[in-house]
């Protein structure tokens, strides 16, 4: 029997950090010892608490319930904490639990184009770990849930042939705006075409995780993209149409083997990683179909297609808050461990 | 006081022939002699029968309920006649009504793509109308309800400056697939990635609008382009994301201009022109808060910005069974009569 | 041409205080002089505040655009003030403006039960008016959004045969808990069956409004009445499935007319007034089809069938924003204002 | 090892029978050998048509892909048939099935009312299999989606105290009108307050349930009930507001205390039996959280309080097309294998 490590959640009251702690009951690497929020939840049972708000993912675990809640300062019994604050505090917490010698998953966007913090995606750039330099304290962000399903699906397409240009239009689920979120009010018989930040993170971040490592710094894929976000009226799943272009051009067969293949992680083992990463299929992905394909941490993409403007079109759905947030952060430090960075 | 010209429905029981109906009260141009319809409905009131199936739109038109529903033939009392018919039959249908000396405005796609029928979109190509040659029997079409408010929008773009390539997602709503259309089970919680042969639709009638008349045919347009369509949960409006390059770069202060100036037929008085085609807003269009500017025959476009793909994004909104359907054909019949094309 | 009485709106930048600002343009008696709300908003033209925050209903009336907030205090320019206040600080700031000589016609749940306040529902109990003894400053309140459809259906029926119990689920709109309101990630693909407090309004409001007075006080009606309340995925409209027993055994027929011939203030001409405040109709109304009849101050009511447990069934559907809050507040003030209550 | 049971299924294809094809996938007691629809599909294989039909209900069973489709008629190899038949056809096929030595569990309602036929609920009334006296050939059949919630829920209070007078209201769900059912068009920002028949069968069903067998038949309990029904925006899940008489008055907690005791088949082990067939809770049960509790076999109550009206009342949730079609019937069918009726 080995010796489980500690971990903590920051913002274990929120959306992302109820997805934590229901993603860690019984993991077989990790035992969650510390749940920290705000201030305010601090000293209260975390079952209590949630009795009273409302767990938003069926039953809450039993090894949850008779956790006090305590304040998300650098003095909690674990080793590594995973990290579902609020962007308007994520920035210095992470920034003092780093200093304080703790390792951080973190699914926010605060660190996630810092130098030093690689932006992971396991199945896609695992060499960009040597950016951290200092093993005892550090950052590994995942993307964002928008970012995540795009890159995935189509990174296996860039190490092999290039990709040159990216359209993207993304119809994004309710949960990925935490709870409570949308007002029913704005959502019902609407689409709301405007997520605030998204098009930037959708533009920026997937040229960071596609880069070259060079001389320990990460050149930035040359890739332009464009990216429209919209929201629509769906719990659960990301779901992207996407227009792209390849240095060279290639055969819809080819597209559909080199994603069927890519399945970098399948001799490690990690707890978390599905049986396939990208699940190719001829008709096009639905959220509620296919959201929790590979329990929801693989992306699922059809609808593989020539188009005369950029070259290719496809669609990709994955879930936002499995792989696209708590689940992508996870399978980070599952990576971390495998690879002996958690010390 | 002036003769009003008598028309028909065809297809007056669907979804887009209740349209018609409706539109068509008090018309100052037209007076519904005829509602036909598949010859199960025949003989029967229209009232009777609307009671039974229920009328979609509110109230049934007063001046509707003592027709008596006709077989779609041409031996019904009227001079022109809207199409509402499912493009099943259509074809035949039409063909008959014309070759037996009736003015057919469809809405069916069946003829949009003839070489003798104007794809009309009155402010965008009235010059089409000589590709009519036999003015006793002729047929004008209206585009697809997804073609529409994109071609409207993009329309004095390509006049000014010319279109090089568009890419469009859109987001249509519901009643675009007709009643009873879309199941409940498939759409609750969803998206349908899919719209069967909108696509084509979307990438080769926008190339015959937008179309150079040369000695009597039409030159299509040299434009890329690439239609990604899905349904999502809204009961009427089309969302579309749209981007797209022009021969030469401008600024978006200019393509706000052109936009808000296009108004070529303001002069006519035409009864369902709005006031404004195409309404420019700073905010992005959503389909409950703007389908129904202009009664529903405005196309709304927001956010418009560079984008370093193609050039420039927009978001356009238009109504899909006003604009894109009964309205569509409505306004292309006022501009027939106002040119003195029915006689 | 006669001078319009000046009134104000508190609480007018949220939901029901849109709706008043709405509902109030271009009203004949009144003229709306100003807009009161949470200091945070004082200083700010509303025209500015609602751009920014979305105005809920269309455009903003060009009326309110440069009116500058007011905090919520008795020093405002007019006569009578509409309140949409929360109920959290309605109570006092109500009895401020009373105490200072205001008129208020309010829309929150402090002080409906007050021996001295008219519940109101003008073609029910405008009687209760005799309740104000204060000419000078005083408080009329509409019923609550989910009791006012049930009791102007079955008044006309309690007036004539005597109501003895009600049986009432209601399945209410979203926009009945304001605005941001309900989380979508609540609602979607769900219903929630309770609603705070509103089964208590529904079973102690109708034995207040349906009350005889004596001596200048309300006896309470005697009738037993059992609510549950539940919340539905629908944007306006409350849908009232009800059961009733009556004093005598009368038949469908007899009930069918009462409610139809129900019209004590057709010859008033309130601005405000539907032509026929109960439509009958055989079909059971729906949310989406009925609720803007009579401009949404009708109550609709269809499905009237014997039961075998109270003795009759309904169903009522009334939209909860209109004549359940603003409108209804609206057309109280148009009462008091004929009965020259507004001096 | 013992010998499964060969089963058949008509009506394979519909939603009901989808639901039945997943729910036998690898049953310990039945070996589905048969699956049988309308003529036009007879001759295909199952995976193929559901591949091309879609499957609702996720992965389509590899047991169940390589049988050929077979019409319904009696002569297909298996003991028992599950039918899920519409009840247009369900009559005359499940009559000719019986005649020819079949048992049939059956879904469908046209055969619920007959004298030889237990409506059962094994929880509620096993005894009623006395009424089955041919046992070669006999229906079994199991209730209406929305009567069975409640009857499961009232029954233990029926037996200890005896049940009065029942209201119920209904919100159920849309896969209850089977697929493609209701159109969303209908649903979408809506109520739909009218099932066709449902009323009927809430009303009549109960009573043959809860009735006493003497002399070999069901004398129909004498309660009175009422009931509305309606169908709301929800995917799967009937909830029902239910208020009821008893014949003395109870506490509250000694329901509560009833009703959580209430497990008759704990000790038979029945594979599709949940652990606890009413799972009580303080809260009121919701569609989307509480549906699939005991797997979707068990009916969840919530919000039990007196009433001023019929006594009590209590919401009632219960997954509709798995406790309240096939599951049921399985459930059904399990029983009469423990007690040794399937020879």
């Amino acid at each position: 029997m080995m010796n489980k490590i500690k971990v903590g959640i920051l913002g274990a009251t929120g959306a992302v950090g109820q997805r934590f702690v229901q993603l860690l009951d019984n993991h077989p690497y990790f035992e969650v010892t510390s749940l920290a929020a705000s201030d305010k939840s601090s000293g209260v049972l975390y079952g209590d608490l949630m009795n009273k708000k409302g767990f938003l993912y069926g039953k809450i675990p039993e090894y949850s319930k008779n956790i006090k809640v305590e304040e998300c300062i650098p003095n909690i019994d674990c080793r590594l904490v995973f990290s579902a604050l609020d962007s308007n505090v994520a920035g210095q917490i992470e920034t003092d639990f780093v200093d304080a010698g703790y390792i951080v998953s973190t699914n926010s966007k605060n660190h996630r184009m810092d130098d030093d913090v690689p932006l992971l995606i396991p199945e896609v750039n695992p060499d960009h770990l040597s950016l951290i330099k200092n093993k005892s304290g550090y950052i590994v962000a995942n993307p964002n849930c928008s970012t995540i399903g795009m890159v995935l699906a189509l990174a296996p397409l860039h190490k092999k042939y290039g990709l040159t240009k990216i359209n993207v239009v993304t119809m994004q689920a309710l949960s990925g705006a935490g709870y409570p979120g949308v007002s029913s009010m704005d959502i019902i018989d609407n689409v709301v075409p405007y997520i605030s930040g998204e098009e930037e993170k959708m533009q920026t971040e997937p040229i960071k995780i596609l880069g070259d490592l060079k001389n320990g710094r990460i050149n930035y894929a040359e890739i332009d993209i464009n990216a429209q976000c919209n929201r629509v009226h769906v719990s659960d799943g990301h779901l992207e149409s996407i227009s792209f272009g390849l240095k060279n051009k290639i055969s819809i067969e080819e597209i559909k083997q080199t994603l069927s293949e890519f399945n970098p992680l399948k001799d490690m083992n990690l707890p978390s990683s599905p049986e396939q990463p990208i699940i190719i299929r001829d008709e096009r992905p639905q959220p509620k179909k296919n959201r929790m394909e590979g329990n929801g941490m693989s992306c699922v993409v059809g609808g593989i297609r020539e188009d005369n403007v950029l070259g290719y079109n496809l669609v990709v759905l994955s879930h936002n808050t499995i792989r696209g947030a708590a689940g992508g952060a996870i399978l980070n430090a599952e990576l971390l461990y495998k690879k002996g960075l958690i010390k």
